[in-house]
């Protein structure tokens, strides 16, 4: 047949499910997330042969927080669902990649063309025919849909999805039909490596930009930097660290750009987030006459309620899709060129230096006498036992705000979804990220959640243990859903959870003996014996630990109150705007 | 203001999140499914005030699910989840129930309609303004979508979605905004139930049809029954039931039409499903000269892999959409009608007796020394063991095969998605079930699920607990996803699931010392002993029962191997068929 007589014409023939996972390894990926289905075995096989470890997650869900979690930690991530019933679950993950600027290739198991063309009705279908539904729902949350329909244009619509991925920082949709699988392509195209780089600016036009950025810079009294998410996710940190060193500018994070700077560096001042910073942060920032704001996302969350108060007259802004100055905006000037050029080109300049970021435990808190574990004390306190390339996951909820307290040392890698805020995050992001921090040689990975939280992807535990991953997990037990009590519903049970014995739960997923440590701390002592306990703290062992974090119910840290009040102001203010 | 000025109009002004839950708690709905999340929380506060009961699920995936199994026994369901991260992990429940015809209302809490008019940057959001694209994705999967952004429009829109719900028995979604849930509407238009009546056919038209069939009824020599999924899904059971005993044809029921029939009847024959069913059942129903098959799902797993061999010119097809006479087309005539109609006017005919159901324990099985439980053994003894009434749920995989030889006392309701098969679902299917039973007062809800299926889920035996629910759940432990190894990869690891300790979960969710019976049979014997059981049989005790139900990992249900052998060659055939 025609297709035989063509892969004999190929030098080098490669089925094109293994084409697929060479070039997600070439990208870096080592470990393939997901599940099996019918619809995907037979590409499942490939995984192996071209050195890839399977994963094999619990439940979609997890798998695609998982993936999202090993993204954050490795630069890009690859889940394998099946058609239908396995990528519908992974919807709700993926969503929150595309909101929150993470690669994650989603390669979906589909029935084979044949039974697609014949409109069959198979299992995993809505029963109607129509076999494009759920690719036209995935492609309002990826941004490139690559359906391998036809070997020809394999290989081609692979090696897209892939780069798009990379560069748009953004999870793509790759349909792998089981007929397509074994197909043969040409795989030669293997020796040319995709070109993964961003394209550069405009020579002259980022000339004038940098001209226009210096002459501000030059003419400020006391500018500061402020960096954010984006700088994180289109991989602007070496320039913005280069930037800052060399600036001495002093500079500052907004909470989704936690672990982008080097808080050990003398000119960083905190986590600045309008309302819900302390209060030295916040006169210094709003004080200051240029605010250099590097990849922001001025979400509710990231502003503590949009409380902002910086004029955009002494703002300039630096983004992967353009510059803006003052209120000049420049489109496709890229932030990673500019910042390099303003670095080079940078002359002396009028400093006013920033207030010390105050992490430290408040005085009343280490004057008390009150052996129960608070906010407001822990987080400043689990600064001092961090180390310098942990890798930090809070959940959204207490640990997300109170994380804001929390100095962390040299290259900390912070993972949250401050923007997407999907509760059960933390636990999937979690087995991804330790899976990641392996593979790359980081030590410590280090997980808060709450108990509301845990129960929602309680089961990648299991999925820890499985890979043998040693994560260091705190589960937060303070009774529920504390942060929508503040929202709203102060003491209703429908902000309650069924009260779980956590610490019983890894022996239950089958922990080998001695292959868990577990804790229950209940007093400030307890956490610090348990911070200064070696087996637990270090780094080289390789058993998973986990520890229930007992915190009052009614406790939560301040940057959470009022960022809670300020949402729940927005219902009630809407609701009066709207005339009620 | 206008609004203000207009709800004084009103004689009876009524809030609509009261009206929503009042209008369900009007169609039967008792309970409502769902987690919080701040943009719900205002209208949860009214579930308790119109007397409804709120389950709060673990996860939205599962309380989807647990919706599905509350709607097949309840006859609707509810669930509530947050704008954006909430639902979009309930959308693989959501579009199994329009896969298979089940009856769900989606409520969303939504942002208030003035953030989404000023496109703010909201936490749960894509950070693009656009607050569409969710339901844009959930429109593919629900039969009706009902944004409520304009009180005027509200109530007319929440009772179309209840209406629509109801009459296509399919899932709907509405969009609850917080500032819409305490905008005043006219109560007084709760005082007109709904109508959930059916349309009538024209008569004329459906005299007509009753005529044709008639004719060839009466004029057959050896007709069969064959009753399939949609005669439960629409309703049509009490026509299909009158049918049957008045004209006393041997009736057969399809996989996905397991309870429909009662299986005590002297003309119940078994199941057919193609070269899945027994020798005397495929002999009969495809030698048969007329078969009327009432509410057809001809799907794969449904058809043992379409190996129907029954001609279109022996067939009558009774569906809610319309007629079909061999292959005369009636559109529009609906099955409830035509069905009444032809039990009214039936004459003497001419029967051939049906085969006696074979669901008697293989004669290889009883003999056998052999202590080990085998697929063949369980399954018929298991109909031994089945009361009236009870509730029996089957996950996709050798549960949902080996059912097919359990024959059912009268009022089985069985429960299992044998077209949309998402592994995990009947875990959370369960607490909806149970739950529902419990409303209803049916004693006993049965769990068929597998070890590797119920890792997907597990947190719902929480929200079982939790809810003080009392179903028998049995855990097939058997290594993995055995109906996956007969597809693809006997022996691959990603068959694999961690082992778990499967009974010491309830304590570890919180069960109270003595609420729960766990245990473990790995032989013939200790299953006779735990039927023979009293406490654990009963219906009347309040204790869940759990047991673990060890099976070999390399046996299943002969009709699973046909049909995997069956989906392998599909994807086998395909492959070649495309050239390769």
């Amino acid at each position: 047949m025609a297709q035989d007589l063509r892969s004999q014409e190929l030098k080098n023939p490669i089925d094109v499910a293994e084409y697929l996972f060479r070039r997600l390894h070439e990208v870096g990926v080592r470990s393939i997330h997901g599940l099996p289905g019918d619809y995907n075995l037979v590409a499942l096989d490939y995984i192996p042969k071209v050195g890839l470890h399977w994963v094999g997650n619990c439940n979609e869900l997890n798998a695609g927080y998982a993936a999202d979690g090993y993204a954050r930690v490795n630069g890009i991530a690859a889940m394998v669902t099946t058609f239908g019933v396995g990528e519908l679950s992974a919807v709700n993950a993926i969503a929150g990649a595309y909101s929150e600027y993470v690669p994650i290739v989603h390669i979906v198991g589909y029935p084979s063309t044949v039974a697609q063309k014949d409109g069959m009705l198979l299992h995993h279908t809505l029963g109607n025919g129509d076999f494009n539904v759920f690719s036209k729902m995935s492609s309002q949350i990826s941004c490139a849909v690559s359906m391998l329909n036809d070997v020809h244009e394999a290989a081609v619509l692979i090696d897209n999805a892939i780069r798009e991925c990379f560069l748009k920082s953004r999870p793509v949709y790759i349909s792998l039909p089981t007929d397509l699988v074994q197909k043969k392509i040409d795989g030669d195209r293997l020796n040319t490596p995709l070109d993964l780089s961003y394209p550069t600016n405009d020579p002259e036009k980022e000339d004038y930009v940098v001209d226009v950025i210096l002459k501000y810079l030059h003419a400020a009294r006391n500018p500061v930097i402020l960096v954010d998410a984006c700088a994180i996710r289109h991989r602007a940190l070496d320039e913005t660290h280069d930037f800052i060193k060399k600036s001495g500018i002093p500079v500052f994070v907004a909470p989704m750009g936690k672990g982008a700077v080097d808080e050990s560096l003398p000119n960083y001042g905190g986590v600045y987030a309008g309302d819900g910073s302390n209060k030295g942060v916040r006169e210094r920032i709003e004080s200051s006459d240029l605010v250099l704001s590097i990849g922001a996302i001025k979400s509710d969350f990231n502003t503590a309620g949009f409380t902002y108060r910086i004029s955009q007259l002494n703002t300039i802004d630096f983004h992967s899709y353009g510059t803006k100055v003052r209120y000049s905006e420049y489109p496709g000037v890229r932030m990673n060129g500019v910042l390099k050029k303003v670095t080079e080109k940078l002359g002396e300049l009028n400093i006013e230096h920033g207030p010390k970021p105050n992490n430290e435990i408040p005085e009343q808190e280490v004057k008390s006498s009150e052996p129960t574990i608070t906010q407001a004390w822990f987080w400043p306190r689990l600064g001092q036992w961090l180390q310098k390339n942990d890798i930090v996951i809070t959940e959204t909820g207490t640990a997300n705000f109170g994380i804001w307290e929390t100095r962390f040392p040299a290259d900390v890698t912070a993972i949250s979804q401050v923007l997407w805020g999907s509760i059960g995050y933390a636990t999937g992001a979690c087995q991804g990220a330790a899976l990641a921090a392996k593979e790359k040689g980081i030590k410590r990975t280090i997980l808060f959640t709450g108990d509301g939280s845990f129960q929602l992807t309680v089961q990648e535990l299991s999925t820890m243990i499985r890979n043998k991953l040693n994560p260091i997990i705190f589960v937060i037990c303070n009774n529920g859903y504390t942060i929508e009590r503040f929202i709203h519903g102060w003491q209703d049970s429908y902000n309650d959870v069924q009260e779980w014995k956590y610490k019983d739960l890894p022996a239950a997923f089958g922990a080998g003996e001695g292959s868990v440590l577990t804790y229950r701390v209940s007093s400030k002592k307890e956490v610090d014996d348990l911070f200064t306990d070696e087996e637990f703290s270090s780094g080289d062992t390789q058993k998973l630990r986990f520890v229930e974090l007992v915190i009052p119910w009614d406790d939560a840290p301040e940057a959470l109150k009022s960022t809670a009040a300020s949402a729940a102001r927005t219902n009630a203010e809407a609701i009066q705007a709207a005339g009620k």
